[in-house]
């Protein structure tokens, strides 16, 4: 049947007009937190507040019911209790609305009963070729757009990642730790119960939407897993699709049925489902965010080698365990770069993979970077505790007062000499195509100082090793199915 | 032969009086890091520079040898080159030094004919009674007596954690991780080549010291691992010992031998030894300072079960299946507990573990807390994006600027609502002596307003369910490896 349905989210995600229905000026309800975010932030788009008891609200003209609004609505939000939805999309059907967002919630979630009526909610607005997102979704987000239907929602910075996620409080997670991160985005939808648009139909879109580089999904059940295996196929030939996928265990799975009465169905399913479409499936939410960081900044990997170049030995040996665990190769240095090493480093350097370079390390860490960017053995570098490290090195406040300016001219200097050092390596970095990822001490890898907040925009950093090389192993893996099935979408 | 030699290890986190052979007034060497330390903080300490080619050094006189010091010396700390050890050592002898620290590397870490001088010095110290700490340490802190003899150390915020690392950056990295979670330290040493005192040396002396409440090591290799099993196992009777291992995959170990020389050892004869004495292995990093964080503030698990209360249905579902993943049980609602959440909750919410308040949370959190806190089923409560929502209940920045003063009144309110639940369930936390730990989302888990910070001083605050899961599961481990051996140790 949704065959011969428009499948109108464009204007879902950019409506021209939207209604309303349940607006309020009370605080505590949804239909006041939607509508002030129009009010305060006016994007280019009509906004009708629907309430039959009020002219008024937040200021604006407010209509008694659908009907009444005087010309045609792209979406209309509902937010009243669900006894009244049906009488509102009935009268939807004339007003050529293309899309309906249901944020109330009580349907399959809780029981049969309530499914039954969610279905029936369906089927009249399919009626009037209307599409509905939700029920029992916590909104939708344009950030190109300016567009906000969620609350409790900061603004965004503009960017390419899209979220769908079948948790509206888990998608805002998702968000939050992004923003965190200082990543922007594109599109987010709470996708509710899916009572007509699925997962998949907003995979799809996302596939074809210009603003979105990367898909990040929060899966507990998809309700049409071959449509997801052919949209997500088609999709990740361009943009990679990174998920969390909840229900893996039973107990998971009972969880998820009171949740959005999706079915979480076997994981094995899933993992086989995800493995032939590319999806990568992230371990964890720190690894979710941690791959969608790299992706943002690096070239794929183009194979599982990894040089390691740390001014730590700790660092170098639990990065290397890492690596091998996550299925990543710890590769010989080879013999040019040994000697190159052996120039730049005194005697008391690791003399392998991972390279310490002991005592070395601040003045010397660029050097032997273009090393191992050199290096053919290596498809990623990943650098421990030695980028930024000028960041630590003013100690006046660790030194006798007398040696404060001494202390400061010193910082001065090893802050000048990394600067070049890191602008030198950017060019041979980008040439080179390799994944470079960095991980550092909290203090160093998060350090506000310009230079370093200048190499962050460069090369993502990392302050455990664990998370950033379960985030690699992902893409290692994305690269190793593009170039299985798809060799001539890779770069 | 160590059994005949003293082990005044008190006296090295503790002395009187120190000597610093390479002291130096030259910002780049570490004799003058470590003796610049001593200026501008002023333990209580008699200091000593030697250095033979100055009278004075940063204000301090300055002796031109060990044997020039007219007094008795605790502890040497010898930061020069290898080759002028022997002759200092041996210049010890007559000064009844009880410690030496040897920060200088270049030794087993490098070669064979190097590993010999190593003990060649060792031998030494020994005909004096002297005991050595290192080669190739980075030095080591008492944070209760304002002594460090480390480099690029921030000042710690007094506590009951003692670290004991094989590597002297990464103990730093644990160190830097754990003061950003806001936790207190007593000691650290960085262990270096353990030529003569070994980690379990130390470990031993931790178990006994008043100022150590949990020990947290990092290992790449134990030299003697029936001494580490015996002195373990009795360490741990009173105290939890947290360690990553290195060296779990063949390429980490032998990344090790070039770091400190030791020798990595099976993997899992690593892991039946800690089995075997109640050492609790992280998988990582996060993991490692989640589980102390956990234990700083609350009981220990007296069992598996866990009950989750969440405000976001998406983190029910995910913590349920890491729960189950980490071993961990997440059994029903006791038919009490379902009754009065009944009573609680709106009919919405999802009659089952997890408990999804759905929209009640923020005001219904702490008296559905109390409910689970009530319930025999659960020995581990999960607080899950519900502690602390009032700190972003101001939506003053997102409503119509005359709505203001009205958000920020309501703002007020839940503020006052959730510090009044808050305090209530203080003491029927602590009666219940569950194990309460808290999830939340970036801005609300580290939000910074009075009582959100008041909460997580009772409360450990993540924002990874996966981190979190994972901390509790070591915690759990340790509460059945006691309740096995030495039920009588827990209170």
């Amino acid at each position: 049947m949704t065959e011969e349905l428009p499948n109108p989210l464009e204007a879902f995600f950019d409506p021209s007009s939207i209604a309303i229905v349940g607006a309020s000026g009370n605080m505590e309800k949804w239909g006041f937190g939607v509508l002030s975010q129009f009010v305060t932030k006016d994007p280019d788009v009509e906004v009708y507040p629907i309430n039959p008891n009020k002219n008024e609200i937040l200021g604006m003209k407010t209509y008694k019911s659908i009907k009444e609004v005087p010309d045609g609505i792209d979406l209309v939000i509902i937010v009243v209790s669900k006894e009244a939805i049906p009488d509102i999309v009935e009268s939807c059907k004339n007003k050529d609305v293309e899309n309906i967002l249901i944020i109330t919630a009580g349907f399959a979630e809780v029981g049969e009963e309530e499914r039954e009526f969610q279905e029936e909610i369906v089927k009249i607005a399919h009626e009037g070729k209307t599409r509905i997102a939700g029920p029992n979704s916590m909104g939708h987000v344009n950030v190109h757009a300016d567009l906000y239907t969620t609350r409790l929602m900061p603004r965004l910075k503009k960017g390419g990642i899209s979220i769908i996620s079948q948790s509206g409080t888990f998608g805002i997670h998702i968000i939050r730790n992004g923003s965190e991160e200082g990543l922007g985005f594109s599109k987010y939808i709470s996708t509710g119960n899916e009572a007509d648009y699925k997962f998949e139909d907003y995979v799809e879109y996302m596939g074809k939407d210009p603003d979105t580089d990367i898909i990040v999904g929060y899966i507990e059940g998809l309700r049409n897993g071959r449509k997801f295996l052919d949209v997500a196929r088609e999709v990740t030939k361009e943009k990679p699709i990174f998920v969390l996928k909840v229900g893996r265990t039973e107990e998971g799975s009972e969880a998820i049925d009171s949740h959005t009465g999706a079915m979480a169905g076997e994981n094995s399913v899933y993992k086989g489902m995800f493995r032939q479409s590319g999806v990568l499936q992230a371990r964890n939410m720190p690894e979710l965010i941690g791959a969608v960081k790299i992706y943002n900044l690096q070239p794929l990997p183009k194979g599982k080698g990894v040089g390691i170049l740390t001014g730590g030995g700790g660092f170098g040996c639990l990065t290397t365990d890492e690596a091998i665990e996550h299925g990543l190769e710890v590769p010989s240095l080879s013999q040019g770069t040994m000697g190159r090493l052996n120039d730049i480093l005194p005697p008391r350097w690791s003399r392998g993979n991972p390279v310490d370079m002991a005592a070395a390390y601040g003045i010397k860490t660029y050097e032997c970077l273009s090393a191992l960017l050199n290096d053919e053995n290596f498809d990623i570098i990943i650098a421990a505790q030695c980028l930024g490290m000028s960041s630590i090195m003013n100690l006046s406040d660790l030194v006798p007062s007398d040696y404060g300016e001494e202390a400061e001219k010193r910082a001065k200097k090893y802050k000048e000499i990394e600067r070049e050092n890191f602008e030198e390596i950017l060019s041979l970095m980008k040439e080179s195509n390799k994944t470079v990822v960095g991980i550092g001490t909290p203090g160093i890898a998060n350090a506000e100082d310009e230079l370093t907040k200048k190499i962050r925009k460069e090369i993502p950093m990392f302050v455990s090793p664990s998370v950033a090389v379960g985030a690699i192993s992902l893409l290692v893996e994305y690269h190793e199915y593009l170039s299985e099935n798809y060799p001539r979408s890779l770069k």
